[in-house]
């Protein structure tokens, strides 16, 4: 998608061919900033401190952080250690490890010496697979914004959280992909945009690529979608997601359980997009057995924003001696998502029709 | 209650009798001011842009607001422009409406002559009163939280939203009264505090007045409520609440429909704690007869709080180009609420319930 007018990813290699370049989202939407990361340690802290977030976007970041890694060490070893390290570096998202394991597996049937090379250029493909993932995703995404047009005057309205965008990804984004497909159509197309504390992603990410992209949006609360839904100002919910359990319980950046209980209430749709590498058909109860990842504290108790020099500035928002707790995500029963949006299609949250899409 | 172990109210009269003390809630937590309003349109500043808020403290900020302008012009054309005025500074709590009309209405029988010294006493009447009630509202919420203790063992978890503390009153607050009663009782209570954006009310005001009474408390996002229920980690909601109808809808700072769908979803007690001076029985639906205050972008848009330095700095969250919509309260249906707890006993959201416990 475009930043400036120019289009971009979010990730791409370097011509040396032992680097990894990507946009360091910690700075937006106040500076754009390119990273370089040149060795598995790099990546696993861009990947940890989220220079670089979004599951899929975190999946392809780790394939270059593995490859990066066997160039200086292709053994067995250094290739277990690289793939756990990796998958540690944030515990919830499962393409993480799909990705890590998809590599792995690969390039263990392989010789030390060809891992390397072998190991960039599968980086590369799982890159440019995921491009076309997302845009699949916003085709079959696409009859849902369609059908509230046909149905009836005046822009359609659309709430997401958090940010399940290009950014998230290496380009078009999941939730975010049906709806720039709407406007390359011609469709009135507006995006409330939930700001997603504590680490403000809608607000700074979603709200920065809408722009840039001249799709039309406005930031609320999160505290402000119930009432948008009671007032009938919103269509259609889509999120993106970080796992789907085997019965369609979605996990998500922390928050949409409470916004798809308003939809329930208010006769919204409630959708989740995602690429089928999301879905886990391990995972049987998403309530008991995903595992969710406790952040710092600190980024609910501190906060960075733009001064009105142009500074970023850290700024506390406790008092002194009080504590916050940071759960990142929450997971949504199957029973409240009107549907999954995948690259094959819309499919319900139901085990059987999962797993059908997914063979 | 305390503040540095010293017992306070949140608004004093001056000695002089001409002017009234309040604290200036914008800097909390950061900063304790104590700001002097000499006039009425000091008064009606106070009261729009937050220096002073919560429904009932609002309510006794007007009343010494009437008071300070009767010294100054006691007419008819006078009392009534005022009271128009102190209203229109904040449409959505009816407190403030209700100690308005009752003061204006007892100022109209007196002389003009007679109404400065009068209105001055009937505003002191009125903060003793408030304090009198929010007291009472603790004694009568106190055997919720008892009859958690006697069930089982460990913590009492009430989750609690915005600030409905003794900061929103005049002392006491109606929300966490029960939980100071509960801690001077010895019982092991704890609080999960909404940050409450936009205005972080939450995290900067209950946070606070938590820590200064020693009560333990954590501070979590707005978004992470329901997986905390979801986890079986809260036991009790109550929230305060700015305005309810005959039939028992609860308006509050926009964020509570949301927590009582989790509460709802989760079998948690959701409770609104109120004065009954909050109940509008001339309102039947609370989302179509309650008029919602859209606040400025700007509170969405940018945030102030603490840098290294200790200096208070307004930062910009959004990208240059997006805006924000900020509707400052949200109106929770009566049939998700589990009772009203006021003065008087708590009460079911029916409408004969709360006609019976009115008269």
């Amino acid at each position: 998608m475009k930043v400036n007018g120019e289009p971009r990813r979010t990730i791409w290699p370097a011509n040396s061919g032992r680097a990894v370049h990507v946009i360091d989202q910690r700075w937006l939407p106040h500076r754009l900033d390119i990273a370089t990361l040149h060795d598995l340690p790099g990546v696993v802290t861009a990947i940890r401190d989220m220079w670089v977030r979004g599951a899929p976007l975190i999946g392809v970041s780790a394939a270059y952080g593995l490859a990066l890694h066997m160039q200086r060490d292709p053994s067995d070893a250094a290739l277990a250690a690289a793939a756990a390290a990796l998958v540690a570096a944030r515990p919830t998202a499962v393409n993480l490890a799909w990705a890590v394991n998809r590599l792995q597996r690969a390039l263990q049937t392989l010789a030390p010496a060809d891992r390397a090379a072998s190991a960039w250029a599968m980086a590369g493909e799982l890159a440019d697979e995921d491009v076309a993932v997302n845009h699949a995703i916003g085709r079959q995404g696409l009859p849902l914004l369609r059908e509230i047009a046909s149905r009836r005057q005046g822009r359609i309205d659309v709430l997401t959280h958090c940010n399940a965008g290009w950014l998230a990804t290496v380009d078009w984004g999941t939730a975010l992909s049906p709806i720039y497909q709407a406007q390359a159509e011609g469709l009135d197309v507006h995006v409330w945009v939930d700001e997603t504390r504590p680490r403000n992603q809608g607000a700074s990410l979603t709200a920065w690529e809408l722009g840039q992209q001249g799709v039309a949006h406005t930031v609320i609360a999160d505290n402000a979608g119930g009432h948008l839904m009671q007032q009938g100002r919103v269509d259609l919910v889509i999120v993106g997601c970080d796992r789907v359990t085997a019965r369609g319980a979605v996990c998500n950046k922390i928050g949409p359980y409470l916004k798809a209980l308003a939809a329930r209430d208010n006769g919204v749709p409630f959708y989740a997009a995602m690429p089928l590498s999301t879905l886990d058909l391990t995972l049987d109860d998403g309530l008991v057995d995903i595992p969710i990842e406790e952040r710092p504290a600190r980024e609910v108790s501190h906060l960075t924003g733009r001064d009105a020099e142009g500074r970023l500035v850290d700024v506390q928002l406790l008092p002194d001696g009080s504590t916050a707790a940071n759960p990142a995500f929450d997971v949504t029963p199957a029973r409240l998502v009107t549907g999954l949006i995948t690259e094959r299609g819309v499919v319900p949250t139901e085990a059987r029709a999962l797993r059908a899409i997914a063979s």
